[in-house]
């Protein structure tokens, strides 16, 4: 499945603004002949918006969700998103993964928020483990700081997730996460990680860009500088079956031992 | 801590000449001010000697640990070493740590043994986590494939491993792991590790070397090249727990999100 990762900024505190480049962006990935289309963290409303984060805050079947789906629909390529999901009153930092025919396919809350100022904004979620199929694949979401944990992503490959989306929002000085550690969990999970992040600066944050989708391999198929930026490669799940045969590392782990870590 | 890596793969087939390879490399260690000197997997007897594994396996306090204790005492420094363990009918893949003074620390055996070769020739260890107290850090040690599952090291970092060493026998095409995981590993856990090599070609293998020391800040403190080499660099106490306090990583996790691991 050919895969599109929005590395954007958008329009911090402009939902309107922020649809806009999305649209622009699903044309652009549809007309590259992407199915998928991943945008950052919190790509909807922005990252250091402060009190505009409740204010802005909707529920997974809001209405910026029914923009999104509309805008799927009209480019034929499923979207993940990231935004701040409004439940009764709770917010929580999520990323919902939408269809080309424009069904909301599968929605994730954050369950490692990163820092107090995360904490201060966000209730994390308490599901760890959200998949839908697409594309031939299945797809697993999580989101930014959660994918540094590599239990999270060990989770994924166990239950079976082929190509792992996670809307990014990183930061000066933790680089070494999308330069290592992202090939890193596509190699020892053996499945495909697409990492889209933000880029530049927004309030307190420099977001360093580097969004990368990596092979099982471990070697990315593409790979963001530090600006604003559509990159687009290929998820490739017969790759990813002869990859698995030839390395057994799910066959090899001896559960027994991990005991300490749960 | 000073720790010294020796990538080398001896002599093949025998013990008198890899216990003069250590001789060696232990002077120039200790020259160097380390105080703990790494040899990689198989060590003592090398890795693809075929049924001279069982031949030359011998007791955790056999005569070959008693020559490397006399070494360690002489040059005056720790030294981890592997080699085939016979207890009784059965024959582990083992590294014995034995301090400065000729003492024997720890003995570990590997618990992940890599494909039908290794099956073949040992038995899997059953204790995940062998540890020792060593110039002011707790050392832990595993062997090769074992670094290369997540959880094993998790397992070491929750326990308070500060650096792991972990003698290796590995091979093309696998070099992403020396180059890109065990950084990685390092970074996600906040500790060292001390990955030591073999090198060049034995029986069926290709040894790539690229042994290295990496830091809690995912950088190699030293990484050899291809050839035979002894490279050395310090594990430090201080700059490790500066990096604990600014990396909240193990304080984040959610162990109860991550059932399915064990």
């Amino acid at each position: 499945m050919r895969t599109a990762l929005l590395q954007s900024s958008g329009r911090p505190g402009s939902v309107a603004g922020n649809l806009e480049v999305l649209d622009a962006a699903a044309a652009r990935a549809a007309a590259a002949g992407a199915g998928l289309l991943v945008a950052p963290e919190m790509f909807l409303t922005g990252y250091a918006i402060g009190d505009g984060i409740a204010r802005l805050a909707e529920p997974a079947d809001g209405d910026a969700a029914g923009a999104v789906a509309h805008l799927a629909a009209r480019h034929g390529l499923a979207i993940v998103y990231g935004y701040p999901e409004r439940d009764g009153g709770t917010v929580y930092n999520s990323a919902q993964l939408i269809s080309a025919d424009g069904s909301r396919l599968a929605n994730y809350r954050k369950t490692h928020l990163f820092g107090s100022a995360e904490r201060g904004h966000f209730t994390p979620g308490e599901r760890s483990l959200v998949q839908a199929r697409l594309g031939g694949l299945t797809v697993g979401i999580m989101i930014c700081y959660d994918v540094e944990f590599p239990e999270n992503v060990r989770a994924h490959a166990l239950a079976g997730t082929d190509l792992l989306v996670v809307p990014t929002a990183n930061m000066h000085p933790f680089q070494f996460v999308a330069e290592a550690l992202v090939p890193v969990r596509a190699w020892e999970n053996q499945m495909y990680v697409a990492y889209a992040n933000r880029v530049g600066p927004e309030g307190e944050f420099e977001f360093f860009g580097l969004s990368a989708l990596a092979g099982p391999d471990g070697v990315a198929r593409t790979r963001a500088g530090r600006g604003e930026e559509l990159v687009v490669a290929d998820a490739d799940p017969a790759f990813l079956a002869a990859s698995r045969e030839a390395n057994p590392y799910l066959n090899d782990r001896r559960p027994g031992l991990y005991g300490s870590l749960v």
